[in-house]
């Protein structure tokens, strides 16, 4: 009669605006899916902002409200989550950035912001975590490569603050920039002088490295600047088993997305074959899920390909991508003694291509729910349904009420 | 055009989840109940989280939310609102604990966590009250006997907190235990001690008690210790009729919704007959509130028995008792000048025998009400009302708009 585990799916950027293509129909709602229209007539329907409305949600900011960390007190920049996803242990307070490899001209201008997409930067980075010496600071760094031209840069030590700015001009063909405080403060100063200290200590070391000395010989874009940018301070995240009593796992391409599960203490499964992308995996994707919630009470996983689309203002490849995941989600009708959740982070219009605040469509479907009468799941069905209009935050929360691990308040 | 009085009534624990033996309906859905239906569709329905999507209210929560007092700022543990149940004069920033009087055996082990459901313990408490001393701690205390084997506890004095254990087992058969801090701080050091302090002197005078004495010459089980749970520290509510510039009444019979309304000033009426249970005297609440409304400006009544027949996990009793009351609320439609409400505190689903955050629905019906097109009041009806979905504190300042009683905020 309960049911007793939660299956959370997101499918990342999934709703949209009117477009004139679709005859002023969205992706979703012109896209022929009778899976999830099915597991909407079955469950309870909604629209749900995010954050609040008209906030516009990061992919990052989204899935900590998804999981029920309110994002306004746990996220103060990107860069923790990124370090995070490189392997660092961030522990509550340490100040994280994202950091690219860079090429500085002789001249000192930064002429290539992604140093050529070099990847392999392991030794660049083990000699930069070798060389750079912040301790005149009390400082510690940890300082690791990430995908590509990617890295991540953590401090550690007393007296530090998040509110700097970046060494990252934005565009190609002028000087770096100095990092400046955002405020005024003794921990604002002291933090942007080791940053600017551990751009110039790197910056000297990178140059003086064999392997971009080889990369010039070859005429390839040497990475001998870090550009680092996205400055967070780490929060203070109650891990999710403690929080919900839930076990969990995480089911997603995206490094972003199983960071932050890692910062919640939710480890990752891998499959084999996702790519974040529209030709990813997604049979291996729901079979995964199937299988964990065979001993986990809770999964999230993330479908990544349809906020590609409208990164890229695809409309049709949209309704495509929708229509293709929509036969490999049959599984889930079968499934029993759980709650299925399936939702957005954000919305991804393809007419703006970036993310945008209209609000996510959700479904909640499983044993105990209060059916409604929606028959599709799109974002003017859904608008209509028995959930009303909710936040991200107040998602979970609803689940577990309905697996019964609410506790109550009061008496 | 503009009502003058709030009638507030609510169906405690009236709402639901679908009920596979109702076909899927509700207990409140598949009761034939045309007085509520007229009301619904002469009003504007909606569903309400009573503190927020997802959390499970207590009676004493959701009450303070429905009368406008945000529990997350005034509500730290129910032993405050047990204190003004038995008649303590609680002050704000006293620390009240609900207590029972309990037995203990020989060997220091609780062997009945009711004492025998001793009732009439007077003498008992008079004595504790005279003889406790915990004038070393600079405290003062008031001890008062409650129903049948309940009493409640007050303590008065600087540097105190709610922070605290229980001495509750919550079992039989194990010794009690010691109460202990919920966090370091000096306060909670010393109110712990007060509290082991009130236990060890109070079980002295308990044992060696005339009344306990006898009560095991005639083998029934001494009421020789104090068992004390539920610390909070009492609200600094503004008096209701200061707040809202209403004069009011609460009916109810049962004294945790009575000592709410007394907390924020709002006198109980006495009704014969009432049980707060299956078989109260539903007419005579329903006159005495119209009776109180031509005096006062709100009244809140609340009607206890679906909560019970869902405590019990009984649909086809919740049910009944709905059909039940139905006719006895038809004097509420000739009530003019008044804006009635109608809802629940909190949902009580059968499956769950206890309460969940599942919205409650809602009714509001009098003068100036945008009317909906709703007919039933039922959970899935409500949901499609034109209220959407709204939270219990917002409640009682949408009808203060409507009897005209709202202040401008700003110009």
């Amino acid at each position: 009669m309960t049911a007793k585990k939660i299956l959370f799916i997101v499918l990342d950027g999934i709703s949209d605006r009117p477009c004139p293509a679709l005859r002023g129909g969205t992706p979703l709602s012109a896209a022929r899916k009778p899976v999830l229209d099915k597991l909407a007539a079955e469950g309870i329907c909604g629209v749900m902002d995010t954050i609040a409305p008209g906030i516009r949600p990061g992919s990052d900011t989204a899935h900590l409200a998804l999981l029920g960390y309110d994002p306004y007190k746990y996220y103060t920049g990107r860069g923790p989550l990124e370090c995070v996803g490189t392997g660092i242990d961030m522990k509550a307070g340490m100040i994280g950035f994202r950091c690219n490899y860079a090429t500085l001209s002789p001249e000192g201008k930064v002429i290539d912001r992604r140093a050529g997409r070099i990847h392999d930067t392991e030794a660049l980075s083990k000699a930069i975590q070798e060389g750079v010496d912040l301790s005149k600071f009390g400082v510690e760094f940890i300082f690791r490569s990430g995908a590509g031209h990617r890295a991540a840069l953590a401090l550690e030590g007393e007296g530090l603050s998040h509110c700097v700015s970046s060494n990252d001009p934005k565009k190609e063909g002028v000087a770096p920039l100095t990092v400046k405080v955002l405020r005024t403060g003794e921990k604002e100063d002291k933090t942007a002088a080791v940053c600017n200290e551990f751009v110039k200590q790197s910056t000297k070391i990178l140059f003086d490295h064999p392997i971009n000395q080889a990369r010039v010989e070859q005429d390839l874009a040497p990475a001998n600047i870090v550009l680092m940018r996205g400055a967070g301070e780490m929060g203070d995240f109650e891990p999710f088993q403690k929080k919900y009593e839930l076990s969990g796992s995480v089911i997603s391409a995206a490094s972003l997305i199983t960071g932050i599960g890692k910062a919640v203490g939710l480890p990752h499964v891998e499959v084999p074959g996702i790519t974040g992308s529209q030709n990813s995996n997604i049979s291996g994707k729901v079979a995964a899920a199937i299988r964990e919630l065979e001993t986990k009470d809770f999964v999230l996983m993330n479908i990544k390909g349809a906020d590609e689309s409208g990164h890229d203002g695809l409309a049709d490849q949209k309704k495509a991508f929708i229509e293709k995941i929509d036969p490999l989600l049959e599984p889930l009708l079968g499934l029993q003694d759980t709650i299925i959740i399936i939702t957005g982070d954000h919305s991804t219009p393809v007419c703006i291509k970036d993310h945008s605040a209209d609000p996510v469509p959700v479904l909640i479907r499983g044993e105990g729910v209060r059916m409604d009468d929606i028959v599709r799941y799109d974002e003017f069905s859904c608008a209509k349904g028995g959930l009303g209009r909710i936040r991200g935050v107040d998602l979970l929360p609803i689940a577990l009420d309905l697996v019964n691990k609410s506790h109550k308040f009061g008496a």
